[in-house]
């Protein structure tokens, strides 16, 4: 269940029984010819069938992260990183402040990782409570799924072609994908990355794309005990 | 058309025949019977009309806002001021930074109006953009409306009761509205206003909110023009 | 009674027996042919008077707000959103750490109100105390006292035009209500309003305004109880 | 001449000949037997009489600064540094927007000087403004009037018991200077102060008086030039 | 050459030859046995060898970084992340507003990677600057020796316990590696890691040192070109 | 003993039996002929000889310092005030939370003198620590050395030119003061002061150094008792 098909007095009785809360982290920034929203829509969707699944509540989707290499994409939105700090923090506190008392942030972009040691700075202040991060690209079991098809996971490529995150045709060939050193500003990013894609192909088989859902969700099911 | 279902090579095509956009402002925090995000679907769901009729893309929605005062309602998910005016003002600047040049911010919640100021002093480091700012319980044509039915808009109440911001049954009997002076802390909010709606029926017919809708899609509509 | 009248022990004294303060926040910003200090003067007139019934001492007065519009008037200095948010709250938090309890800020500007939540913020860290905000032109009494009048209270008009804000002669004819749509930025803002005024007459009789000023004066000897 | 004494027009025809600013910056802390305001009123009162004899303009002064160690004497009001750094920052950066080049900051607090290395990066990001930073009491025309007078300046002493500062009776034994080491916090401060006053006669003859106000004064009115 | 062994007469006539600057950043934090420097000590030392052969001058340690989990640990000094963006900031600003234009960040601590993005903001800024980031133990060059002698890389493992980040005896047999899900406390962290490493062998032969020293080397050569 | 020499155990160990911690505060800055980093090279020379002393911990050393004025001379890295305020509270509070009582900043540089009062602000928050702040060259005992000598302290002058700054040869002989009146921004700096020496001597006999350093190592071993 997310927040928003609820009010607040169900938030309450929720509490009486349970004290988890996902929250999903994404960002609003070029994927390609994916979805502007791809690192919104992963996270949301493995949210929801973990929800289903157990029941745990679903915070409103942080819908903007981290992405100033990407800022001249037309439809990027970034947020400092600064900003983002404050906005998780914020939101930790509230529900803190009110009983919830272990979270599970599933974050869908790889630039708001920095926001997860300013969160153990807040958990060093509230001792009472528990976070977990999770970034689904990068754990074990997605890759274990990635390596036995022996494919690489880059930014807006198969990986993230799930179904609910396509929103126009997709190349067929495959990508050559694009070497880069240093951390490139967002007039460089652009002319580097093209179409934005890193490389790779653009689409792989449904059966493919439902081992890495099925892998992340098993994995948040986990990290939900 | 919300970014969410475009790609970056959508919304530069975009550019080259229009530079509006508009910003959903909402929050995520009690209203009693209502959903908690109320304050974020009222406005997506205007901007989403006035988008039908003008093609203006609509960016993705801020899901918080500031509601210090209801912190202790469980649900309430809020954020410093401090943090919305950054939040406001990162989206703003990426937007401003690849074409965008008017903006439009719709927003639900009062206790965000402080990020306006902030806008200005955003929009005086950027002159060639214009922002305009618009609260529709705030308007006048909305307040023609209640003023015509002798009904005051409040917290929660039947302005905000639509089709789709109900998630629970409405009492059907109105509630005395609450006094208060001085600005009162969470505690003392959840103390004096019990289920959080501020006072007046919980609910109206169905052609009052047709109205309520319509007066402040007009006034966006206007807005945009 | 000010502060500036008295040293540490007559504060200490003090607190033997009450524990109410009054701030005044106003702004140095254009009032049109008005002191660039109106929005302090009045507030401070309304407190020296409340001040001389009640013996509630009065804190030096923030002499600085937030106006970014008018920053293209010379003699407007304005601070940032979060500056004020920043002052406020350290003036509030030493008061309460000596034994403060019940704080009136007596706000003089409008582009100040996004305090009052940061003001709330803070009260929910220090469950011990209580705040009001008391902006004068935007209280029922006062505008009850507009409307028997017919008179609309706009920037810098009649309403403001009080003995001690005067410092040069008052045009005697009203002007034409400017309309204006949207967040204007400075540059917008000076040509839009010319001499700085939002429209209605320049001033009015002394019987108005003494009826102005004890209906704002009723409304905070009513506040300090 | 005060800004709160003129209208914007006012200062525009100020501007179209001089482009100076005096900006008093002080304190609301304790100062033992003194006004609370003694730091805002002895820098304001230097500043009229230099004012009366220029012309040149005073900004509305700034009534609190950084007294971290004075918290626990009542009437203390204290801005944290980094909040007095917005502070000044954003007063300078509103002028120099209209046309004022030449600062004068009239400090009366030791606890500001903090802000002056802050205000170097303002002037490095504004090249065409000069700032002066004035402490009168660190100066060396004042230092050589107590010299003269084998006197010691010392907080809330003789040196700023001048008649306009005076709020009580003094008395009229000197006290034995108080020795401290390290950074005392506020509890210990006020435990080392008593009275708050840190050595020395509390006041001395008028004559002395005038010759330190006419050392600061014929300071300020070098600086102007 | 380091800063510390020049002035600024020396790095004016080095840019009038080269624009580009290694920049040491560390962390002072628990290394179970090693020096609590070690994250500082590793980068300096490979920027020490690669100035030799390059002469790019090394600007001094940043001696602390992000940390928040080992606080526990007596001697770790943990910046908050908002602190480390500063100050990377900062000295990034301050070096590129004389004239240096390539910058390469030798970082030696896992918890400073937020401050990655936080740069291409401010490359963003300076669009005529570069930046690399490199964490040594994360490039593939030292995968690549690790993978060869099958050992993994862990905190305060053998991959940092070169000789010159020894201030004690190493225990001789490996450690369990420790399994933790979750973003952990400080007091948690503590309680899992016991001495504070993370796992696998606190030692190796010195040729495996020699072989992952040379890997980082010769990637910082690379990036210097 | 200096942080960099030891593991966590030592520090652990150390704190069973002390709790002082010594923390060297530098500037990274023109200093004419001398090392950037004379203003961390004394502070911690100083340093190290009272630990050998007394066996009091020494904290990595900051190596930057807030210069804005001196950002024209190549090779200076000046942190932002506000920047410096949170580096310093960040490492106090890391320490104090692990059992460090007793602090003594050992400073070098005089810009970085606005850091001292926000460690009282620290301090009000931490109640059971207490922080000593050290600036050698502004000590009674320094300035008895230089008197008897009759000499000034002035910026990059003899008083800073021990052995260990050194870096180049000095001028024999001395320069004539330069005399500036306002906060002078980084180009009027460099223009003013040329070499970026302030005046007098570049360099005196070592046995006048030896005094000095003396005279400030007999403070510190005061202060740390």
């Amino acid at each position: 269940m997310r927040f928003e098909d609820l009010n607040w007095m169900d938030v309450e009785n929720y509490l009486k029984q349970d004290d988890r809360l996902m929250i999903v982290l994404g960002a609003c920034e070029q994927h390609a010819y994916l979805s502007l929203l791809t690192d919104v829509r992963i996270p949301q969707t493995i949210a929801d069938a973990a929800s289903k699944q157990t029941g745990v509540l679903i915070a409103p989707s942080v819908n903007f992260g981290v992405s100033p290499y990407f800022l001249q994409y037309p439809g990027t939105l970034s947020l400092r990183t600064s900003t983002l700090l404050q906005v998780m923090e914020d939101i930790i506190r509230s529900a803190a402040g009110v009983g919830f008392r272990r979270f599970l942030v599933l974050n869908g972009h790889g630039g708001n990782n920095g926001a997860a040691d300013h969160l153990v700075e807040v958990a060093n202040s509230l001792p009472h409570i528990k976070i977990a991060w999770y970034s689904w690209w990068e754990s074990n079991s997605v890759a274990a799924v990635s390596m036995k098809h022996n494919l690489a996971i880059e930014h807006a490529g198969w990986a993230e072609a799930f179904s609910f995150t396509q929103v126009a045709d997709l190349p067929s060939e495959p990508k050559l994908p694009v070497k880069v050193t240093g951390l490139s500003n967002a007039i460089e990013t652009r002319r580097l990355y093209g179409d934005g894609m890193f490389g790779g192909p653009y689409q792989v088989g449904d059966e493919i794309m439902a081992e890495v859902f099925q892998a992340a969700l098993d994995d948040v099911l986990h990290l939900l005990e």
